[in-house]
């Protein structure tokens, strides 16, 4: 992505979760070095962006959508951590790294998953949070990234990934699962920023036409990269992927298929931002992007 | 107790937790039946007792402040749920039932966990939730349970607790993980009552030493009657149970000594409500019936 404005948040974002988590001079401060492990470990921070840029399109202060931006890093992050878990993915590795409970161990990651998804709404819901973005729609704020992160959202689509586990998903299934387990909080994220601007229905309501879009042009690029990798990497044929036993939708459709598939959601997600005007630029280039990228 | 507005409470409390976090009719319902398996399988239902009761004392609507007794019950029962689990406690019973991973599975239980701690969430967010508290209020109590449920907090109790295993602690470092690990929960029910009644400080700060002089009493007596049903029991004698591995107050102070700060806590609790005046009495009836309870 070579957008200014994306590239300067990007780089604050780093600084603005330093201090929404900092080092605590407590007896526990084991926990937080464990949720500070993972919360600064690097990740493209595509979440809290579109937090700060729906909020600035929608004329509202990005300083007053900071807490909200951190929050949902700070839920994603858990997500990963409590992911990566013996009894869950059982994953060595993150973003190059040793996964948390790796480094910390399996307890003290348990719990340092539960502090970073706790510390989400502990930033929300400080002093400074309510009286920035105002506890009105501070709280309305809140209550998007709450219904989109739990049993009905997120959790709910881990619950459907683990019901799936060596079983071939349907297309159907397999959109079903996405669209919680990652859907729901890339809508929450540009739906928080319209709600931290007071933005109306129809503004709240384009925001998450782009974003469901978005998250599932990512979804189905992942899977198109998982297979062009592993085609370069291995030597193996397409078709050999297709006999995995996790369904994908390269498996699902056909990689021609999930290419197009790519193309007319990310078309799609820049057709909802008619209504935001042509100040919509990054936004739009940020689909471009996300649909051309290689890695 | 035989209080007769705790008991009417009590009796709807199970009501409300049950609306509050219905069966969903989504295909992830497997998550709320094992979420609702351990929130609706019992308990004193006390925290959610404080929060209705202070918010009733303070001239609150009980009826604002039912999600936000729910909301406690439900970080009260994900906190069971996780610590629980076999990298934790390796527990396998919880209230007399098997433990919730016992009957669903690891990775199913760490996900009602999740599910439950961001429920509570959902219920203090929701539209009902903030129309009825009013969003000020309710932004304000739900900040308050987030930092005490927190690294600060609840979770940072369990890190004090972790680190302390297999290890004779200090007095103080019991008290310094008591008060985060049950204390700080029990001190956050009271002041979110106080908030949603929108109480001034002077009664804030009354309802926190009510309620950390209760949940220190109340985890003193836990110690006691361990070591007395146990000498009951086995026939041990209370001397053996103070060279046990873990540190008790009963270890660390005697027994006498316990029961002694038992009464000396009580009597603090009852003086701190000395601001509410009369109307009072079901809390006072609290302090002394939980310092007299024989399980």
């Amino acid at each position: 992505m070579h957008n200014t404005q994306w590239e300067k948040w990007q780089k604050e974002m780093e600084l603005w979760l330093d201090k929404a988590l900092p080092e605590a001079d407590v007896p526990q401060k084991s926990v937080f070095t464990a949720m500070r492990y993972s919360l600064l470990g690097g990740g493209k921070r595509i979440r809290p962006m579109l937090v700060l840029e729906f909020c600035r399109l929608c004329g509202g202060q990005p300083e007053a959508a900071v807490p909200f931006a951190c929050a949902v890093e700070m839920i994603h992050t858990y997500s990963l951590i409590h992911d990566d878990l013996p009894c869950m993915d059982n994953a060595d590795l993150r973003r190059g790294r040793p996964s948390n409970h790796k480094v910390f161990g399996e307890a003290a990651a348990l719990l340092a998953g539960d502090g970073l998804l706790t510390a989400a709404f502990e930033t929300m819901l400080s002093e400074d949070a309510l009286r920035l973005a105002g506890a009105d729609r501070a709280a309305r704020a809140a209550g998007i990234l709450a219904r989109a992160a739990g049993a009905y959202g997120m959790v709910g689509g881990q619950v459907l990934d683990l019901a799936a586990e060596g079983q071939k998903a349907s297309l159907e299934y397999l959109q079903q699962m996405d669209s919680r387990k990652t859907g729901a909080l890339i809508v929450a994220c540009a739906q928080m920023g319209c709600a931290i601007a007071g933005a109306d229905d129809e503004k709240m309501e384009a925001a998450g036409r782009y974003a469901a879009a978005l998250g599932l042009a990512f979804q189905i690029q992942d899977d198109i990269l998982d297979v062009t990798s592993t085609a370069e990497e291995l030597g193996k044929t397409v078709g050999g992927d297709v006999q995995n036993e996790k369904s994908t939708y390269v498996s699902l459709l056909g990689l021609q298929k999930a290419r197009q598939q790519v193309q007319a959601l990310t078309q799609k997600a820049k057709d909802a931002l008619a209504v935001f005007g042509e100040q919509a630029d990054t936004l739009c280039d940020l689909a471009d992007s996300l649909a051309c990228r290689a890695k």
